[in-house]
């Protein structure tokens, strides 16, 4: 249970529907909640961050909203906000680079998707961008995607300069070679080709962790943490990213049989290896406790109340979908 | 002629090679040797800033270093040295930004050459990348190289924090959706299609000027130009651009001809639109030369000593190939 009584009079302040608003203004016991409440929020922001533009490049707009309003958990922006809301950092501040995040996340999606790449025809059960528009426009609304996200940070008026330069340079250090890009370069050669667990645990860390992690870590700049707390949450960020991505390869075997139709899962994907094709579901899921407890007991580790970044980790591992 | 007895002490300092340093020990009489040398300091500098590596993302690498050291005119970065040669800046200071423009533009080319966009087999005389390598190295690569020119700007330490947050506010407005990207998805609509000669004006002035004024913009914001300097040297690059793009539909169609084969032309390329579709082959030349004399304008308003840029612009729009 966590009081968010100075979010909700910034919620009122920024004219959110009342129905959010009378669910924030009392104690909030449900996580659940308070995701659904923050996803509005980014998805408001979003969409007035890319809105819609007439001219010869209409189409480069309606393709990036395509993709970025097409649903999606909003993990990393919500990370963002929750872990300055514990950090008692100024939540405005990092609503924009929030959602700078999630655009970058959904770049790697798009490009991701691609015949080239993963092929999927489907993403969050609508045709994929490069189905419903074309591999053109979807490999250059990706690249304009990327050079937007930085251009939300630099333009932010906001924030000050150094806070600007220090959330760029952790953007393009977690989605650059050593992060995003370089799991997805780890991915698509890994592809038809046995990995060990070693290996796996390196692209996961690159492909998935990193992203939630500069999500934490823009929280944590925001707040101007100390030095000794952006470790703690790097590493809090590490273990709950490693976990996040065990569970979606769990759910990638479970529910593709139990519900979605095993058509669901692309041919490449078939052919990954994953923890569940290695260890087997039951092995993974212990794996999976494993870092989730050691992302928590980092997490303890911060002089603030945690719980509501743990119970949103908690929420991201124990999702069913 | 023009002294560049600075440069040359500065070239040395960089342990340039004695050819090169004896060239310049001279008034320099020849542009075509000043490209050559300011080319390969680019070359050099690109070669340091893309290393090798090994390890699982080896392949990204070597990647990028085959599509960025596989030659080019290295135009942009040459255009960035010299405006700050001009403007009395600090040419070390630039060199690194020049080369963020450079990566910038070969991602562009990477990108540009995938089959679902103008499906060019060869560059420079060489497969192309995805053509060495896959499509999804190609896709990735592409999006590695634009993160890592911001990474290359955000982390550059001989500059300040203003100025390394001008330089990538004018790095994004230039090769996002106004600029670069925005004409690169006017292109790909207008295949097939007839437009008329303003629409093709304003693509190019996206496409192609954007980025040649992003590289003068970077000579100017490192030699702390004036905002009335700032406004004349965008008049010039907007202009320049425009040129230098009209020699290219020229050459495309007269070199093709006289020289390559015609399928040197990618057949995706043979159905655009172009100024010698539209105006015919002498017609486009006067207008390059009108783009050009305007461009030498503005340039000579500035209280500088212009004669080693407006060589270049001469040179850039007199080349052969």
């Amino acid at each position: 249970m966590f009081k968010l009584t100075a979010l909700t009079e910034r919620l009122q302040a920024n004219n959110l529907s009342s129905r959010y608003c009378k669910i924030m203004s009392s104690t909030m016991t449900d996580i659940t909640q308070y995701i659904e409440l923050q996803s509005k929020r980014v998805e408001q922001h979003l969409n007035t961050l890319v809105p819609t533009q007439e001219g010869p490049n209409k189409i480069l707009f309606d393709a990036a909203r395509y993709s970025l309003l097409g649903g999606g958990k909003r993990i990393r922006p919500i990370l963002a906000l929750a872990i300055t809301e514990m950090l008692q950092g100024n939540v405005h501040q990092v609503l924009t680079p929030a959602c700078a995040l999630e655009i970058i996340h959904t770049y790697s999606l798009i490009h991701d998707d691609l015949p080239a790449m993963d092929n999927d025809d489907f993403r969050r059960g609508k045709p994929s961008l490069h189905k419903h528009f074309t591999e053109g426009i979807a490999i250059l609304t990706g690249d304009y995607l990327l050079t937007y996200a930085i251009d939300l940070l630099v333009n932010e008026n906001s924030l000050e300069p150094s806070v600007k330069l220090q959330l760029i340079s952790t953007l393009v250090r977690q989605s650059g070679s050593q992060g995003m890009i370089g799991g997805q370069v780890m991915d698509l050669c890994s592809s038809e080709k046995a990995i060990c667990l070693e290996t796996l645990k390196n692209l996961h860390l690159q492909k998935t962790a990193a992203l939630l992690t500069a999500a934490i870590e823009f929280g944590a700049i925001i707040s101007k943490a100390s030095a000794h707390q952006m470790n703690l949450l790097r590493q809090f960020g590490e273990n709950i990213g490693l976990a996040f991505q065990i569970i979606d390869d769990i759910l990638d075997v479970t529910s593709s049989f139990a519900k979605r139709g095993s058509d669901s899962i692309s041919d490449q994907k078939n052919l990954k290896t994953t923890y569940v094709s290695l260890l087997g579901v039951q092995k993974a899921k212990d794996k999976a406790d494993y870092h989730f407890q050691e992302a928590i007991q980092y997490l303890k580790q911060l002089p603030y109340e945690t719980s509501l970044v743990e119970n949103l980790a908690n929420y991201m591992i124990n999702r069913k979908h």
